[in-house]
């Protein structure tokens, strides 16, 4: 029986909580960090020992894994005041599992690895229910190496695990995933709308073409959602609209000019700026409405 | 045994004869106008009875099928100088499988109306190797009791045949199919131009995708033929384009703005006036390439 890494968790938040159990239950040692120690309580009740600062929990374990909400919350927990970069030895690696910029994460990686601090990339997609039922689609950027060590411990929580590339490149496939999911959102409810202004019922389109090419899993599900105006999340709007801005700053760090991407990214923050953030990220279908009787 | 209704059929292209080809094996007595003599050689051949004029050929027929290229052609087989509309007798059934514009569909079955012709739109997606296959799937407008009288033809040429609606629902069906489709190519290139941009390999992109939310087929097969630039048709650009310009004209026609539709049917019409129509539609994918890099 060979001995499994000390875990250490950043951030015990609505997805990081059921992680944490996965991980538990498999036998990984736990230790946690919580800005707001109460979100740990469930966990250190469990077990896991808790830890004043990110730098006290780094020097005490083997994997570091962060699960925050913003590019600034990793930045400050990494290499901020008693982050991860003071309390780390060298040698420990980090697995930022949040969804953040993939630029500021390869300058992040640069700046653990002066220390001698390892770092993967490892965003998800699956949501809460993918956390909980261990189903997340996980992506990695990253050394091989690196991967190869934390996989037991990723493969506990996800059911799909790829190596995209280096440094960075898990958020970019991240990235890539929101915004062809948005800019679907956007193709479909404009067919409905064609549809419903030539008198002609959107569920029989919907249900006609998920037979044919233009199927996807946005029709299919984000679809339903849209006929039945049914918004309950699912995924908040806010937060693909957070995850929409670092796909346009990531745009604009290369300099790149991406349209449809750039609509899409507009009207999700237009949906939060009508104070819609609450709903499922499908009533992004809403904006397409009012734009479609624009004129 | 049941006598089969008598088919006239108008256009065997590319999609026609192999269509004619499954109705004449399933027993259905075939004739035939086409506006090129020639191209029916091979079914003439076959035993199917050429007529000079659609007129002649609806008077002779139960049922009518055409299958041309665009709304015009439509307009002067079924409505023209020696029209379907000229011989056709009262009760005479027009199955329209062209794909041609839903607004202009509604016309002409009130025209056929007022002759006491019925008539049909059955649009297909599927392309020539669906037609080879008899898979296509066919999106269907009109009155149940004429789908039920010209079903057993449709099922002999595709595999799904849904019933959307009324006159010119199955041309508005094949129009949303036609809109969601180049959107997604939009969408999927944009996604690989910025994993590009960020030196991340499209490829594992692709692959780290096709399991989760951002699922298509377009990402699947056209985002393949993408990544190996290989635009061999499938499904000719200027064919797509063709069928932008019939969503645009169905938009315009209701007074509907909606703005990721006009992008990509803009960019189909530039992929054209590029001179490269008769490339595979995903060929798309060079105009948001272009794009991309224009700033």
């Amino acid at each position: 029986m060979t001995t499994q890494p000390k875990i250490g968790w950043i951030g015990p938040g609505i997805m990081g909580r059921p992680m944490c159990k996965h991980l538990m239950k498999a036998g990984f040692p736990l230790a946690i960090y919580a800005r707001r120690p109460e979100s740990a309580q469930e966990l250190t009740d469990l077990g896991a020992k808790f830890y004043e600062t990110p730098a006290a929990l780094a020097a005490n374990v083997d994997i570091v894994i962060s699960m925050v909400s913003d590019t600034p919350d990793v930045e400050a927990v990494l290499l901020g005041r008693n982050g991860v970069i003071e309390g780390g030895k060298s040698g420990l690696l980090v697995v930022d599992m949040s969804t953040i910029s993939p630029v500021t994460t390869r300058e992040i990686a640069t700046k653990l690895a002066e220390k001698g601090i390892r770092m993967l990339d490892a965003p998800v997609s699956g949501g809460d229910v993918g956390a909980i039922a261990a189903t997340l689609t996980i992506m990695v950027g990253g050394n091989a190496d690196d991967l190869a060590y934390a996989r037991p411990a990723l493969e506990v929580m996800g059911k799909t695990i790829t190596h995209i590339g280096n440094h960075g490149a898990g958020q970019l496939a991240k990235a890539c995933n929101q915004l062809i999911a948005a800019q679907t959102v956007i193709a479909v409810t404009e067919a409905f709308e064609m549809a419903k202004a030539a008198n002609v019922d959107p569920a029989k389109i919907r249900a006609a073409l998920l037979g044919g090419f233009a199927y996807s899993k946005v029709l299919e599900l984000h679809g339903q959602r849209i006929l039945d105006e049914n918004f309950q999340p699912g995924f908040k709007a806010h937060l693909h609209n957070k995850d929409m801005h670092i796909v346009t700053d990531t745009i604009a760090a290369f300099g790149l000019n991406l349209p449809g991407t750039q609509r899409a990214a507009d009207y999700m923050q237009a949906l939060v700026d009508e104070g819609k953030g609450e709903l499922d990220s499908s009533a992004l279908a809403k904006i397409v409405q009012q734009k479609a009787k624009a004129i």
